[in-house]
């Protein structure tokens, strides 16, 4: 297992459903610094989509590896809240996380290994009193404080076997075609899939293919750019983003708005030997 | 009183309707940190409608308590900047308070003893330009800054009897209904009302009721429910929310938007012998 | 130039069209702390419209004069990512500043005088894999971070002459009129001009005028007020805001929703000799 509390300054990052405009983050952190001040809290984001379980997985999956070694990644988006739903801690190869059990750690080992799983059992560390709706608040929140001040994981749970898988669906290779599916839009309306450089990679090398197109939404939009700035004007385009996979966007527009499209929307790499 | 900066990293808790698109909070916390580098500075929310005095109560009430004792919360819904209305500093059992006195410190007294108001009169300590329009960076920030520094309240200003109160109104009893306000909607379309546990409690005792139903909007939403997971597919339904008071939502959905109700919306606890 | 790295809590500051929706900014935070876990990290905005380099210039240029002496200014605004625009590092008087030469930082000049600018070249200080569409993560995070660590600006990269210019609007005087334009909208839909006070005084000397008034969207809306609570009801007002520039504002209204306007619209102060 990586060391625990090492350094005097841990950082710890927080991912959520909760938004900015209730207090719902900023007493999150309240509880945390009243049990350690010395804390680096960081927002990774708090606009994931009420309850949406796949994109927080997608987003902390693409983002965890960037923090300094032995971060506490903790993310609360948690349908659940108050039933019998296990809360986990695990620990990957460099790195903590903090979470319900219900799918949302469950990309980490696509990324890092995972080398321990425990269920949150040690409730003294909980706050006194806990409502059966805020689980941020009343639970996370306090274990997470607590274990950067070098509360070890075996303090306070059962180490358990492994975590939720999250069904999410993958790429799949037809001969000459992958299809995949948007999973993500951003502030710039640019849709982000699941189409990553190996996958492309594969196909590529088992077709023997010369030039592949993408294709979303019934649109050929030809081949991949290198940037946003090499892309045509007015009209969609494919690269490849800064998650490592195929995403659609308009220079200077919106492509969600402009295509009609959001996240689940197919989206295909078609593969041509000329 | 509490002692003053006892505590290397104090934390100053942020609250306004300044939005977070222009840099207003970014400016005050800089203003901050020229004064005071080793401030830990936490958002509590600047989605505040703006100038809603009564949400940043409201919200502010059910928040601080969680924070590190001896914080310093400062709040900036503040219509009357530049007029004669003064700003003060407030100390309660556990914390200090930072504001216009406008009414949005007045529910501070319902969860800890208020021992101490001060108006701010030191000008010395203000930003040497002073708007007529932006106190939040000319007077509070530097004021916020200097105290957690140890400039304690006798050198920022002069002992005054009380704050100003906030006309808030409260839930009233007639029989076997306790009839209340929804005072916050959150980002999950939660309708949060102002009708707390004491008060069901208090009904509940006094009229030897059996069972509640819980109506708004003219529906009746039958009985209370201990968890979202709990509440049944597409209906609105009521619990206990995070913030110990009743509220209604719509699982997996957006309450208000689906019963096209807001703050001020009434909702009545009923209580039935049978 | 100033000094690096004098004190051991350095304020970055972060401005970018990123949004909060996406991790981006929490990722380029992350990025930061691995290389300098004992930075003082603060928003300025990341609600920059889409690559809106004259908006960032406006904000910025308003505002890091409030932040601590020697703090580290970070600007991605950044339409030209992955092409051949320069990164580079401007040390003002008393500022450092960080960002893509594209025009963004080309208003700092107008409040302390640039000291030098560095393009800049050390690739070895970036992430070891950089995308073509991400650079506020891969070069300027990491570049921000070894700045603040002390890796001063020689061997970040070259001394160069200047920075971009900005093509920015500025007001222009023709007799007793002075012409400037709306030049960000805030969050309570007050219109922001770049009429500044000594370009009023300017005026009003020359002229030698008794009264000025100011219209926009062809209407006159009389003299500047004092403050918002001095403002007539329902009804837009001018008054110089926190900008220290006319801005249009109506008491607890939207003047940009109910005038119809936005960036860019004419705003006309007239100067009147009775």
């Amino acid at each position: 297992l990586p060391a625990v509390a090492e350094e005097p300054y841990r950082t710890v990052t927080l991912t959520s459903d909760f938004g900015v405009q209730d207090p719902y983050v900023g007493v999150m952190k309240g509880v945390m610094l009243k049990i350690n001040p010395r804390l680096h809290l960081v927002d990774l984001t708090h606009a994931i989509a009420p309850q949406d379980i796949r994109a927080a997985a997608f987003l902390l999956s693409h983002s965890f590896g960037f923090f300094p070694r032995n971060s506490l990644h903790v993310v609360v988006v948690d349908p659940g809240v108050g039933t019998a739903r296990r809360a986990i801690l695990v620990a990957s190869e460099n790195h903590f996380f903090l979470a319900p059990d219900n799918g949302v750690l469950g990309l980490i080992e696509k990324v890092e290994e995972v080398r321990a799983v425990y269920e949150i059992t040690a409730s003294h560390y909980y706050l006194p009193e806990q409502s059966s709706t805020f689980h941020g608040r009343d639970v996370f929140a306090p274990i997470a404080a607590w274990f950067t001040r070098g509360v070890g994981p075996e303090l306070l749970g059962e180490r358990i076997e492994s975590v939720q898988r999250l069904e999410l669906p993958a790429p799949v290779a037809h001969g000459t075609v992958l299809a995949g599916q948007v999973v993500h839009v951003d502030r710039f309306g640019n849709l982000i899939s699941n189409l990553d450089k190996d996958g492309l990679r594969g196909v590529l090398s088992s077709t023997g293919a010369k030039r592949m197109s993408v294709e979303i939404g019934g649109r050929d939009l030809g081949a991949l750019r290198r940037t946003y700035a090499e892309g045509p004007d007015g009209t969609p385009f494919p690269l490849i983003g800064s998650y490592g996979t195929v995403e659609v966007a308009i220079k200077g527009g919106n492509a969600a708005a402009s295509l009609g499209l959001s996240s689940g929307a197919e989206i295909r790499a078609v593969f041509y030997s000329a």
